[in-house]
């Protein structure tokens, strides 16, 4: 791989549609925190469709894609023994190591880095972006990889019980999808205000121990189970329904779900999923997958028109706010892990404080959230989801080549397909 | 007290600042469920504010206030022994109880009462408002009092270690600013993104216990000092100062907490009781009361620019959310507990994205919240804050008569005093 070496990769060009297959240099270290690694899958997710569709201000021609799966072919002179006081890769990742990466890069060494909030490190940078090119191609420089990387020929550093034989398609999921999907349910149940359902133990009396008010009447079995709306079931929605149930049932708490999407295909998908893995869940939650509308309706009727306990919105778009807004109680919680744009948010202050509404936003720290999400995706492994390509309960729809790159972005901007992953050697 | 009896009131005239005091009839049990109570001490909150400012579009003269102390004086039919199944008071509560009201008012006994969110109970109303007469009053009608008052006369419902012989103007403080202040440091320090700070161990480690990552740096000393800036140094903000003090000093948790204020006689108020009740936390904690420019410099100064833990916002201005959020670290916590009008949220839902932001906003739940405020109370008895009127530390500056109500008004407007309580007797 010398200077001048060309590859292909997938080319977003403006203002907007414009997907071009192009060859292109082959990255080179340019930094010796730098590791190039030879991409084996990538796959397309549904925040690439903001700068598809030319909202996000960006001019700059660049490769997309923030997902991917490869082997490390280079590293900078960053890497090796003498690097013990920093991050554990830059000591010991090596050549031919099997990788996954987070969808931003981190360095591990900032204060975000060290609190764990590994998203907006201080060098926080997004692939797939102007900034940095990204994993749609057939290599790709990952700066800060000492970092960044998860080195997944290392299986000493697998969580407990994870199967080492994980296909490449369902690791390929802990780039963003499943540790997105993973922090979205664990934001909205660590929730102070979610307390009070999961302990059965009124506020503040949920939090402090030396609380306790008598003064109210006891908590029902009806006001301890769990409601919940997610908004959006595009494949980081489905793998938000996935990350909640399996935690509810881990705490065999009742509950009940309803997953809102304007799209039948993926309401069906999202059905297909949970038939395939609500096991431990039969009599303990009831899960429904509709329209906006049917979930006001649904929800008044089960919350005797209270509204629900928390809301996860998984859009990125004003519209479902402003129904998460709709369908949450007063002193509610809303987890919003959608991708945001310019415009101003949908609320008034007045709005906020008639509600005592909670609002958690933005970007998961994916890195951080790895060990959790890798337990999740040994759990499922026999069940479909991140199984088998192209199976009815599974995430992944299809595996094709960059030949069917600009119809595959084209597809699934309209919702006609799910999740499509990209071998960029076929 | 029958029909048609006299009493004297301060009473709303729209469109703002218009205060009379007027002779209104005394009010009349017209609920079962309903108290009289005769008013000993009434305050006057910034709050208040609102209306007198004519920003609620409100059009109804009313009596103002919401904060009183007082004894029952008649009880509705629901009260006595056959009430066993309600909340407490509706069996125990007797004519010649001393008692104090929180803010609003409510059931006890719906959905949102039995979580401890009583201020957004189902028939949670304000007192000295449109809806409901207020305390600034010789007399006050209370709904729902079986569930909204608290028994002062039963010391045995008091928190372990109260002090039973609290100055009835130390036990007004319960009705709103107490609670309050507690609530914004509770709020904001249960957060789930505040916890890598105080427990140590990073996200998502601080809430899941098998989710242990090592490839980032380790936590340090200075990582794990809290930093925090208070928004607003009137009496809530002061009250958000002793209790967020107070949580930290049982803990021994090192913190860094400015408070920002744009009056220099607030900062001036806010130092006066830091040095008063700043015994525990020699060494452990900083405090510096500032304006909003040199809370910029601080804060960049000691964080070297990352930006702060959390902000608490006692304010209730889109300008005083602008500053929150440029304040606030990526992955910080915005706890508001300002009350909000109708301009829209001053963000754009990109910014909220692209910090990671938490926010809580709304209104206190007082009467959950009566137990912790009532500990700290007790506890900062001897030190002035809530005890001595008009002393330096005191937060509250003068006891008046009707006499001095428009111009009381006028005054706290202006900021020219600190908190003035009405005797309606005097």
């Amino acid at each position: 791989m010398g200077t001048g070496q060309l590859q292909k990769a997938v080319r977003w060009y403006p203002p907007s549609y414009d997907i071009r297959v192009e060859d292109v240099p082959v990255p080179l270290i340019q930094d010796p925190d730098d590791a190039i690694v030879k991409v084996k899958l990538a796959a397309l997710c549904g925040a690439d469709l903001h700068i598809y569709r030319g909202h996000g201000g960006v001019e700059k021609i660049h490769t997309c894609g923030h997902e991917f799966i490869g082997e490390v072919v280079a590293l900078g002179s960053a890497y090796g023994t003498h690097a013990k006081d920093r991050p554990l890769l830059y000591s010991t990742l090596k050549v031919g190591d099997k990788v996954v990466s987070p969808f931003t890069i981190n360095c591990g060494e900032c204060q975000a880095c060290r609190f764990g909030f590994t998203a907006r490190c201080a060098h926080s940078t997004l692939f797939g972006s102007p900034a940095l090119e990204g994993g749609q191609a057939q290599y790709i420089r990952v700066p800060k990889a000492g970092a960044t990387l998860f080195n997944l020929s290392d299986p000493k550093t697998w969580p407990n019980g994870t199967p080492t034989s994980l296909a490449d398609s369902s690791l390929l999921m802990l780039a963003d999808i499943l540790p997105t999907g993973v922090f979205a349910a664990l934001q909205c149940l660590s929730h102070p205000k979610v307390q009070p359902v999961l302990t059965g133990k009124p506020w503040p009396l949920s939090l402090h121990p030396n609380s306790a008010t008598t003064d109210s009447a006891p908590l029902t079995q009806e006001d301890v189970r769990l409601t919940v709306a997610i908004i959006g079931l595009g494949p980081v929605g489905i793998c938000t329904a996935v990350s909640l149930l399996d935690m509810l049932a881990a705490r065999r708490h009742p509950h009940r779900i309803v997953g809102v999407d304007l799209l039948e295909s993926r309401r069906e998908k999202m059905r297909a999923v949970y038939a395939a893995i609500d096991q431990e869940g039969r009599g303990l939650g009831e899960f429904i997958a509709c329209s906006p509308e049917e979930a006001k309706t649904t929800l008044g009727k089960w919350t005797q028109g209270v509204g629900c306990d928390a809301v996860i919105e998984v859009v990125g778009h004003n519209s479902a706010l402003t129904l998460a807004y709709e369908l949450v109680k007063a002193f509610g919680v809303i987890t919003s892990v959608g991708v945001h744009g310019e415009p101003q948010l949908p609320f008034t202050g007045r709005q906020m404080y008639n509600k005592n509404v909670s609002f958690d936003f933005g970007r998961c720290p994916a890195r951080a959230m790895f060990p959790m999400a890798f337990e999740i995706l040994g759990k499922f492994k026999r069940q479909d989801v991140f199984g088998q390509v192209g199976e009815r309960a599974s995430l992944v729809d299809r595996i094709t080549d960059f030949g069917q790159a600009s119809e595959s972005y084209r597809a699934f901007d309209k919702g006609e397909v799910g999740k499509i992953i990209f071998d960029p050697w076929k």
